[in-house]
């Protein structure tokens, strides 16, 4: 009777799987990346057994020789996947197949894949959250390159609901981007501590009778501690979503530095845009267009849907392992390869804009930047209650566009006249005082309350000094890594003796 | 000078685009679906030119053989897509290679990358939609005929609030699901009337110059007509939302269809499930999971992640094509194939699942089922005011359940003690009576108005004929899309003329 | 022992519903658009009860009486829910309380919550659905009205990727948002076609025993039919889905005219926008913001996380009504009012926006906007392939750029000079020539093929046809729901006599 | 000329605003929850003016003195506001009409609805992020005091694909739940730590001239600091989004508690559901719904689109303020509410549940809920290697379900020859053996390695640590709120002075 079992995997049923299902089910493509993991985690696993007494030392070793097999034919075991779905039995099927059912036949004893591909993806996960944060405050850096070159003080209009506001200046603007991506990082590190923890031991979801040094596993696979509810541990997402959440915030933030940079480099913006990064249209030669950035643009949005799918299929579902979460993986690494790409394209950005003062300059005059600088100077030096200075200028403005001139058009004396009537009193300006407030660079210089543009070269300081401990962060938990993997090795070679 | 040009394309520019710029635009693994399509416009495209007498047939002739041949080795040229990034300049540089410039350069003229991915993408689309409403009718003709079969009539229970509400029949359950997909397949089916009109002629975005039969090109790459408005035209993707709405919505009921299986087929559930559908655990030999079905559901997070996604891809942008539509392709891509996949996966599912009619009687009983036909008994046969019969059931339920008792456990003395004191007035069953009113399976008989589970053969007629009309439809716009393809083969093969 | 009973609804319970568990569940703040529609479902349910002798004529007479009462004060009786959490038993409760347990106790009869919320927001869905593809078509219509009028005539741009294309024209520009808003009214009016059938007689899920005509109440209340099976009929939700994606679409087509007028109406832009549509800054005096069209934009994303989140409330739930269905409603409601209000705000914004000549040709001037015509004029008028002609224009480009200047400012013989070094064959331009292809208000002209803005007229014509269409459809059915209440009433008035 | 004009803040326009896009705009519904914060921000701002010497002490007076007044009358005020649309200007007309334009006209003096609305947003969210990381470790508690109650140790069935997978412990199971709302405190409040720093200062978004110490502010209003760049301070929402996505987290982990109680607690389930969270049927009698718990979960499905929503309101903005962000704020204020709220039916829901032994041992057998324990016997005891042993088990399963028997229903003489066939190998059990390996309560208790069923009594431990310090870190944050509230308050009434 038990040979006409479809595998060894199917004893309970008495049918294979069929190929449309076990094709639909199919997780290879994102399996890959785990293949690697995978094996360390088996091993990590192997060795624990061992150590607790429950395999002999010569299953071990023949267990630890099949896994790097395996490692060495990743490619082509995962080309030929049989009748399985998942890369966890393919692995154990190579190891069964490679020392025997007597030793191999034990090397999945006391886990499941529930918590072998929590581990796999906690693993995954906090390598690739390095990545990514590590992504994150290069660009940061990039940014605070910029501020801090000559062009940093080059003049440019900041903007409110897309409208000329202020004049600041590049260097401001660069460390404000610097700023979110410094907490972008800072986000997904915490993301990153919050999970790493080890999930193994919790078996299929309550766990295992064989005895099993949990703690001993979480730290040869570099984990800071061990999962510490088994239900817990093999049903939670919660990191999954955090991390997808922490990509979702950046690739939004990512999309408005992209914005800004697309906004001012029109053919006849305040940046000139590099050609390397513009594409021509098929039809029209006199295109500039700057494809990668509205990509970057619209990657927001295909992150934030990703994280919408996931926050839906993790909604309602019960406690315990359910297949949903496999539709996890596609959306993770989807998120995670758009993030690290789409940080790439924005530093090539940052490093090709060119600042083009003059153009800044006629913006800024165009739209009256000095507007508030104007409105402030007649409430500290001229005694006109804000309200009232911010409602006279706004007359001057209409009276001035109405004719297409600007502040520095006008005439001390048009002004004066102008301001006097609309608040109600006196206001008399100099033509050198005038020519002083209507300058909306001086204006920006004049703003040197700790935050604004007169005050970069701190803001600068503190940029540089924020973005250091998060890429110092991100470089000490890679040497970890890097030895966690070396350590590993060299047990698994020693074939877990001490 | 222009011997510096980094390619014919790139005139405008003095760089070449950055490699990392390239890979982040490319869309190779989207266009591989649409290469067949964009040869069959860029023949047609070149039909009407030559029509027109924009180009002389000699060179129209070139231009075909070149397309043709770009046919046959599609897959090798997509693989060497060079400096390029999406298939459109890569198909024109194979035509342009293949009969030199004199002839191949005005392959694109009149026509932009904008309008022709526009007329790809309505193609390919149409196709799809037909194919996604097939599966859809597929699916409805599955569950008529479960319905028509002897299971049809045994009965089970219908829930609410995902407890047992009333008995019903498994046909009447089938159909509702099959009346469900009959909706599905005319929604998308309505879409792809809605989408049906060729971009062609409208150029980049405001069209050409060039002399050009609109009409002509539409008919012969099988469109409705043309798409009225250039600017609509290339910028509108309101039609690509529509139809991922769609499929949003079909996957949402494909998970509701799947969570009425799993409820339904649990170890000793109201339906056997089918093996070949089932997964076991690595680590615990008893289960037999309903894996694929859980992706089914899951994929509903995915899809309606994937259309949030687009919605927030198209939110914002200006009219006229911009790079993030591109991003939409993934998106659309991803949303048919899940569609098509799991609407397969649905019809094994109700081709597999077998009732158990112990089962099910033991549920009903259970769950007190006959509590509402008890209650309409009473206030129909009785004279107590429903409101009132529907509490003293309620008392009585209550009684019984304290002590684990049916109704069909109780003895009609009892049950009409119960009744009357809580309806305070005189009820009276016979034993006879008490056994038909208590039986939930003769309940659900008794329910013989339209649409219920007495009246499950006019049911079953009114939706084979519902489910043949939306098959009908599928059939004869795939026959049109056959027809139009002859045409243009043909067409082509005798080089234009007529 | 009953008298414990906390209500006569909880018969089956031995405690009432705890206070803060009832305040979560309320959904009194939806509800109260629903109440005359629950008052007219009730009624015509009583009418069909005692039409087919269920219910004694009198107690009918009573029955409507107490309706009617609710009516009046439906305000009232919604303020004091008492131990109620939706508008359905509380209005049952009134009809008890008005006409005693005898005749009021049998108002319920045959009927669940859950077929009647289902008939309710089908009647109350297809009533907004009318107001909403009429604020589509409204929009529309004032979009044909600008094209119509003079300023239709006056140039401006056409953009992709955000940046100047080509040249075209106010009435084209306009025209293709008027067929996107009239696509969006006709997928609306095609939701509410596929949706309008009615659930009563359904009760709970699978039906009552009652003696009931489907048809007949179905006609009191204006549905074009029953829907067909009870479990479909209580359980589906994908109208309510379809309804709000094509709200989302709508909306996001709503966002693309607002970020279109933003962007064509800066302070110095190629229109001049509204003030009454401005909103000031607090703080800087000059500022004209476009505050309510930036709503409508970022009211796209709500409109669709609200169509996410309710693609994931109905996501794997079973069949049968669930609580979590009524989570659908603020979602609906806030839907439908964002799209009407947004509507209604972007018809102001079309009606208020004027074009600005001289800066529309400047920006058309400096974006090299009749570079295509151009490219088009070397294909077809000098014998140069279109790519190398494309070619040799964006080498003119960028050498003109270099130095600031447009084509008008270029000579003929620079030009022809340019072009012909770069097209590798001789290329003459005369001044004259020069002047009619380097200007790119002319080009726009002589894109005479249909659909372009040579074409506008007969686009117009066309799309007000459309205009009308979708027009009359809601006008025509609007009337239809005006005739159902009148003659709903005649009935209720004449206690159900024929 | 001034005096047409609409209004003292619309100087640079010359027409009022549309009613309707001044109802459009109007975010009164949310601002009604500022006001007391938006004054708190006024007065420091108007003490930080004085302590610069800007604004007189006289002055100063004056203006905090209308603050108070506004306070005390804000729900009138609210009420009519006039021609505006937010409580910022509102407000400042307050003070300017108590106080006169003098005094009152240098109110607004140095800052901007921009810096105060991102202010006021970050008072908000810090405070009411303690109610929802507060809620969260409450029902935490909750769940650990079911743990550590004797209900804690009755046996349940741990699920795994909704299919019975291992037996476990009503503790294990709470505590693994107490451990995830932990996790969500924590993570709220990380979210928390991020953002608490103060935009003032920042005016606009580039700045002002007017001298103002930022650190005075931000300490007077209980910030960690300031909000370093002033671009970055009005520009950047990943705080709020920040936010929104642990509380979409957290509403999702909600829905998983609420579909486990609502698994187990079906009319036959393993916990019996409390009456007073349970609904019945207007319709059918029997029924004890779980209504309050399915909107739980629905409105996981709400936050997630709303945060789906948010999202795609910041994709692709411009950084500086945009119209669009008030946007956020509905989103954001119907998450924590239901977050809020959700948290407190699921305390109550945990607090009602009471498990029911014999139903659980009677799901445990049918489940065959000790596979995994007997194939880990037959590898540990028998020396059958897993694999294989698994396959045995497995058909040892089927061949019982075939017939509808349990473990504890066969010998263990049948059993061993079964075994012994499928193992290929001599496996036997005594009967007392047999009856220890076949019963799932006590096999569950057998796994005690740290984080299982049998290590509940550390797990408790554990959990409950975390939870305290999670309450501690909420606790001391909200003395600070309130220390803050007091200083401030102080402050004020000395006017200033020190």
């Amino acid at each position: 009777m038990p040979d006409a079992r479809p595998s060894l995997w199917r004893g309970r049923l008495s049918a294979a799987m069929h190929p449309a299902a076990r094709d639909f089910l199919s997780s290879f493509s994102e399996d890959a990346a785990l293949a690697d993991i995978d094996i360390d985690v088996g091993e990590a696993h192997a060795l624990t057994l061992s150590r607790a007494g429950v395999i002999p030392r010569a299953d071990l070793v023949r267990i630890l020789k099949a896994y790097e097999g395996a490692r060495k034919r990743a490619r082509a075991i995962l080309k030929s996947p049989g009748t399985f779905h998942d890369i966890h039995p393919l692995l154990e099927k190579h190891v069964l197949d490679s020392c025997g059912e007597r030793a191999g036949g034990n090397a999945h004893l006391g886990k499941s894949r529930n918590d072998q591909v929590a581990a796999d993806m906690v693993i995954f996960m906090r390598r690739h959250a390095l990545v990514a944060a590590g992504e994150a405050a290069a660009l940061a850096s990039e940014l605070a390159s910029l501020a801090a070159s000559p062009a940093g003080g080059e003049p440019i209009p900041a903007y409110t609901h897309s409208r000329v506001a202020q004049g600041t200046t590049v260097g401001h603007w660069a460390l404000a981007h610097a700023s979110v991506f410094t907490r972008d990082a800072g986000r997904i590190l915490d993301a990153r501590e919050r999970m790493n923890f080890c999930p193994l031991g919790s078996a299929a979801i309550a766990g295992t009778s064989v005895p099993y040094d949990r703690g001993y596993v979480a730290r040869l696979l570099g984990f800071d501690g061990v999962w510490a509810n088994y239900l817990d541990a093999t049903s939670a997402r919660d990191h999954v979503l955090e991390l997808m959440a922490a990509l979702a915030v950046l690739q939004g933030n990512l999309s408005r530095l992209a914005a800004d940079v697309m906004h001012g480099s029109g053919e006849d913006g305040v940046f000139e845009y590099p050609d390397y990064l513009a594409d021509t249209s098929s039809a029209m030669p006199q295109k500039k267009n700057p494809d990668p950035l509205e990509l970057v643009r619209a990657r927001a949005g295909t992150v934030s849907g990703a994280l919408a799918g996931a926050l839906a299929i993790t909604h309602g579902l019960m406690s315990g392992y359910s297949r949903d979460l496999q539709e996890l993986k596609p959306a993770l690494w989807g998120a995670l390869a758009t993030v690290e790409d789409s940080a790439g394209i924005m530093r090539l950005a940052v490093a090709g804009i060119r600042p083009r003062r003059e153009r800044a300059v006629a913006v800024l005059d165009r739209g009256y930047a000095a507007a508030l600088d104007l409105a402030e100077w007649l409430a500290l030096h001229k005694g006109v209650p804000f309200r009232r200075a911010h409602f006279a200028v706004g007359v001057l403005v209409r009276t001035l566009h109405g004719r297409g001139a600007t502040f520095r058009q006008a005439s001390s004396a048009e002004s004066s006249r102008i301001l006097s009537d609309a608040a109600r009193s006196r206001v008399e300006f100099t033509e050198a005082e005038w020519r002083e407030v209507a300058d909306p660079v001086l204006g920006a210089i004049r703003r040197r309350t700790s935050g604004g543009p007169g005050d970069v070269k701190r803001l600068l300081a503190t940029a540089v000094a924020g973005i250091r401990r998060a890429a110092a962060a991100v470089r000490t938990l890679a040497a970890r890594e890097e030895r966690t993997a070396r350590n590993l090795k060299a047990t698994v070679r020693k074939g877990g003796r001490r």
